[in-house]
């Protein structure tokens, strides 16, 4: 695992970033005190089954309750049941889970504890279009923001004021009891209420924010979905509201602690790391770019950072579709990263998803270097083309550079590790 | 220029980097040998009657010829004739200038000297044609570029070949005297042959390379143009040919050594500086947020570089139209920036060209902090919807935050300098 086998090097510094934002060694930390009456768990995202799992070894007392995760990420639970359901396109299981965490959580008490346990990917897991929308109208929502470039944020805006579960909506359908959410954040910033929409996490945009965005990324809505925006029905609960003054959020992992532990493994062998951002947006063909100018300035004049290095950063970036292709960001990121430092020697990287999928395929993401486009050129590639076609996980698995760890059972968002030597 | 007024601590790198690009210190260190013969003069660029007044200090000996620099960037100059002409939309006096320099360098001998003195800006400034295109054509296709967010090594790859003067045409044109071209670079990598689109400095870029950048991009060009392209009328010289045998291609200042400059003023005045790449390329607005992650990561966590520092960074992002307002990639840049580092203290930008036009206002950039976006709302403006439609300029003009030094005389591409307090 030295950086004379830069694959390996890197991948152990993915498996850290990953360790690190394992619900086993993160909500021993945060378990809240037991409560006089019910304990009842609900939640959903790519990594809350791990952690209801982790719940369940961790807990001492009776437990009850549901999740919701996406296909292929359950793991067997005991006491609370585990829900599938389709991600990133929502489904008409994610539409029946999002009713089961409802009917979880109808008629406590103030004396019940409600812990949620929320992750990346919860918000597509749970469709509930607002009276008005068709599950139809909330994939098409769903879908048109997804190819927007909008950042996160603007995406759960829009998305909480048209769902009838997100925006703190399914906490306050729990109340009078006390909901403890502990969040796995994958968005930038580490915003509770941005993490799965938020649905036990209000927050304070309102519809005429939501509004602004449609307007400022020229979305094409549904009109229903529009009609709604434009009136009062699509209001969300707001932060303040008396219902949610006994609540608590924690955010138990997140893109910053386990690029903090990527970064001591690196030191650990004897290899500078830095970390130039927990928080790196944009369209990931520009971000990959950038990356790879500060990548060439190193490798060709040894600053700002002093070779051997690794840079590291964390983030989710965006892809605004324009081709036919398939891939997902980070392999957009890498695939753009590498047509800018073709030819040059001494340059690995490795960007991939920490919940383990990029995108709609089975990869994480993959492996770039100075001759990733030479060998796409060796095999009939062309590798801007494939760029310009958004077919970036084709060109890697052409190559066979992905990256396929798995499902991880967590998310905080990508990790970027550029090894220069 | 403490860093307690970091808008004139930035102004104070920006001079820096201007200085260390100035003819009249550059040229000193490469002036050729006199020749037996004739010295005759050519040559075009935003810096290029810099360049030719400082030639004429310093030169022992007769000297002639004729320059072809930016509407308002003339220089009084008493043996070397200076012509003006328009950027970055060419016009007829562009293209009577580049008859003269053709005229000038007609029935030279082996004895003759003939000094090229290019700049950045010479491209567009010397529309030439090709037989089978109009003035027009020329005109639309460099709009096109332009506008498509390609790097400036593509946009020169068309460019020449579809010239009767760029690629080294106007060298070969000057055989058999030997031609020294001194070149001010403010193109990435520094390769002489994209300044000006190389008009004395042939490169190996083909006709076939034009046609994959024109499809890659999907550029619309005029019908003339594409089929000229699909001629063998279109080749190009090569580096190797006879003709340029005896030449001598000199680079005299670049983004490398004015950020290196900039870094040093910096130092001495007890600020540490650090060069993130000389080589940034991108869309504006996109290494704008990414620069602001750093920023931000700086900032909240004193990393990756410890406070108070100022991170450099040089090259040219582009801009991709979709908007109509007024703006220069360097506003596009800030006003991005602004946008992701809203209501964060201790952050202060100046990006700027360092030729001083961004664009086509008069500025040569402008300051953004993390006020920028506040200031702009209180003046009832909307800092996010201005950038969707690009007009930047006008954000910054709307609260006097536009940075105005002039003119330069010299071109080493933009400086981007970000103080973290």
């Amino acid at each position: 695992m030295s950086i004379a086998d830069p694959r390996r090097f890197l991948t152990g510094l993915f498996e850290a970033a990953v360790a690190a934002a394992d619900p086993n060694r993160t909500i021993a930390r945060y378990l809240p005190d037991k409560p006089k009456g019910r304990t009842v768990v609900i939640g959903a995202g790519k990594g809350s089954a791990q952690m209801a799992a982790a719940l369940e070894t961790l807990w001492d007392g009776p437990l009850e309750g549901v999740i919701v995760t996406r296909y292929g990420f359950g793991v067997a639970c005991k006491r609370i049941e585990i829900l599938e359901a389709a991600h990133p396109v929502p489904d008409a299981a994610g539409a029946a889970g999002a009713k089961r965490l409802f009917e979880t959580v109808q008629d406590l008490t103030p004396d019940d504890l409600v812990i949620a346990l929320v992750s990346g990917g919860g918000s597509a897991l749970l469709p509930a279009p607002l009276t008005g929308l068709t599950l139809a109208d909330e994939i098409a929502v769903n879908e048109e923001l997804l190819a927007s470039g909008a950042p996160i944020s603007a995406m759960n805006t829009v998305r909480k004021h048209l769902s009838a579960i997100k925006g703190g909506r399914l906490a306050a359908a729990a109340h009078p009891a006390k909901v403890v959410s502990l969040v796995v954040s994958d968005v930038p910033g580490d915003n509770p209420a941005f993490v799965a929409s938020g649905p036990t996490v209000p927050d304070a945009a309102t519809r005429a924010d939501a509004l602004a965005i449609v307007d400022q990324f020229g979305l094409k809505l549904p009109g229903a979905a529009l009609a709604l925006l434009e009136s009062s029905a699509a209001d969300a609960p707001k932060p303040g509201d008396a219902c949610f003054e006994n609540n608590q959020v924690r955010v138990i992992a997140s893109a910053a602690v386990s690029l903090e532990a990527a970064a001591d493994v690196a030191k650990q062998q004897g290899t500078e790391a830095v970390i130039l951002s927990d928080s790196m947006e944009g369209e990931a063909r520009e971000v990959g770019r950038v990356h790879a100018a500060i990548a060439r300035e190193i490798a060709l004049k040894n600053r700002p950072f002093v070779k051997p290095v690794v840079v590291l950063s964390g983030g989710e970036t965006t892809v605004t579709l324009a081709g036919k292709g398939r891939g997902g960001r980070n392999t957009e990121f890498l695939l753009s990263l590498a047509c800018e430092i073709d030819g040059l020697a001494g340059i690995d990287v490795l960007a991939a998803d920490t919940d383990g999928i990029d995108g709609s395929e089975d990869n994480a993401g993959a492996f770039a270097d100075g001759g990733t486009a030479q060998r796409l050129r060796a095999a009939g590639r062309d590798p801007k083309s494939m760029l310009q076609n958004n077919d970036a996980w084709s060109a890697f698995d052409a190559i066979d550079d992905l990256f396929v760890p798995g499902p991880t059972g967590t998310n905080v968002n990508d990790l970027r590790a550029i090894l220069v030597r």
